[in-house]
């Protein structure tokens, strides 16, 4: 038996203990501990990395303080387009949906998507379409109403402006919007040496014209090969698609020889920095060694493996 | 002044000499051979290669033999969803649309994303509204109809079949559909020596359920970095996402300091033979080195640079 671990993420970005309350950041800890402890579970019971990362993801979506699922911000008509994407490293299967409405946990729909039909991407009210066709559960709108996210919208909502501050939790001034980056994702290395990521949004507040980011882009927010890495992104999406960002990681572990640790440093510290993309990325070798990097001031991650790692962090 | 060139293509697949017929092959190379020449007359003006990119696609959305523009496939609801995307490699500048309607020429729309918006990528309805309020040109369904590509569609309506084959000239048997992918792009090196590529499609004749292929994804169906190279892709959609078909190029040449005719070779005959991956792409680097690359029967492709190249081709 092979080491397996687990890594995940809640979002990066300006995140400042001073901006913090105590029972926030209890609340925050708390959210991430049970979405790890759920994906470690299909770990540890010999699961598939692929059912862990989709365990871990489920966990977060369902938790109103994390941009993805139920706590997805408000588009520019008031109402939720989340996306999400899931690939495997065995066989290189991928799945992602975007802009889809009232899905509870679009990482289930991506899954379905990958092993369901011979497409890895579907979009928007045809993805809904699909959805309803295989009976995925849905909720009403009222399900992704949170005062805070409805706030937060309410403030930006007569501007163009588009706001990347997914954060409930984070007393900001106005200035400091758009520095935070709301997904949450997963990735994992299983029992039998095979890894999987998977990534799920809400986007940005008030978002408009149908605009996708990274996260349902397989290759930018979300890759897995057994070779080399799993990977999930969190971060300015536009960024991280023009840098490729999570094959990238794989590109420099596969061409290059470089270490997990040494490909995900070199794209968020050196090619991410240099054009600006600020957010960070969790990812998985195959080999269950784990890495969790970020270039902005705070990443919401954890980390569990069966050598004995068990920890949730939020600051640098 | 450094060399500069132009390639281009319309699609690749199972394109065989006997099942084609002398009239529409002419008609085929005399549109790609219009294409080559309007995309080429922007280099040799001392234009820019992301125009001269734009120029050869608008020329090539413009011709009813190719599936994008106006002679795009009917999806399953008997209308047009059109993908596209561009990127410019000098300062990694990209936009992409995916399945809008009615939009004249998807490519400028994908233009539009790139230069007025600080996204990247556009989806569905609210890339229409954009584009509507941009004033973008729009046309009447009719302006999509040809009556070959509404046969292709009749013969797969009610079934859930979903039909790759995008030629409208070629005699297929029923059993060969599925296997000719329909796209057209280009990829540029100016004189200054700056790269770009851009991708245009209707997608697959009869789909439904918001299918997005590779065509409208940075990284996937188009890619372009000064440092390394520009391509286009067309091919059996997924896989190449899967295969994060363009960048890989990108990283074969940046990681491994191969050739951009090397890169491409590996990538198309290797890389993606190796997961069943048909169809091809072209590429330029800022050398000016071109290369046209394909692993099935054919591939609608044209050449043209100032030091001499001026072809167009279609089979082996």
């Amino acid at each position: 038996m092979s080491k397996y671990s687990l890594v995940i993420h809640g979002g990066a970005g300006t995140i400042l203990k001073e901006s913090m309350t105590p029972e926030l950041e209890v609340a925050y800890r708390k959210g991430l501990q049970e979405a790890l402890d759920k994906g470690y579970a299909v770990l540890a019971n010999g699961g598939a990395a692929v059912e862990a990362v989709l365990a871990a993801t489920i966990s977060l979506e369902d938790n109103i303080l994390f941009n993805a699922g139920c706590g997805s911000v408000f588009g520019k008509d008031g109402k939720q387009e989340m996306d999400a994407s899931v690939m495997e490293g065995r066989e290189l299967m991928a799945g992602a949906v975007s802009a889809v409405r009232n899905i509870r946990n679009p990482v289930l729909l991506a899954y379905a998507v990958m092993t369901q039909t011979s497409h890895v991407m579907l979009n928007g009210q045809g993805a809904n379409d699909f959805a309803a066709s295989i009976g995925m559960k849905t909720e009403p709108d009222e399900y992704f109403y949170s005062p805070f996210r409805y706030e937060q919208w309410k403030q930006v909502q007569h501007s163009d402006m588009v706001a990347l501050d997914h954060n409930i939790a984070v007393k900001d001034q106005p200035g400091q919007a758009g520095k935070k980056f709301g997904t949450v994702g997963a990735a994992a290395c299983d029992m039998q040496g095979n890894i999987a990521a998977a990534t799920s949004t809400g986007g940005m507040t008030n978002k408009q014209w149908g605009r996708v980011g990274d996260s349902p882009i397989i290759g930018a927010g979300t890759y897995a090969n057994n070779k080399t890495c799993a990977i999930s992104c969190t971060g300015h999406g536009e960024l991280f698609i023009k840098a490729v960002a999570a094959y990238d990681v794989s590109c420099l572990m596969e061409y290059k020889g470089f270490s997990l640790e040494k490909a995900i440093n070199m794209v968020v510290h050196d090619k991410l920095m240099k054009i600006g993309g600020e957010g960070g990325m969790i990812g998985v070798d195959a080999n269950g060694n784990a890495a969790m990097v970020f270039n902005s001031e705070g990443m919401y991650r954890g980390i569990r493996s069966n050598e004995g790692m068990n920890e949730v962090a939020i600051y640098k």
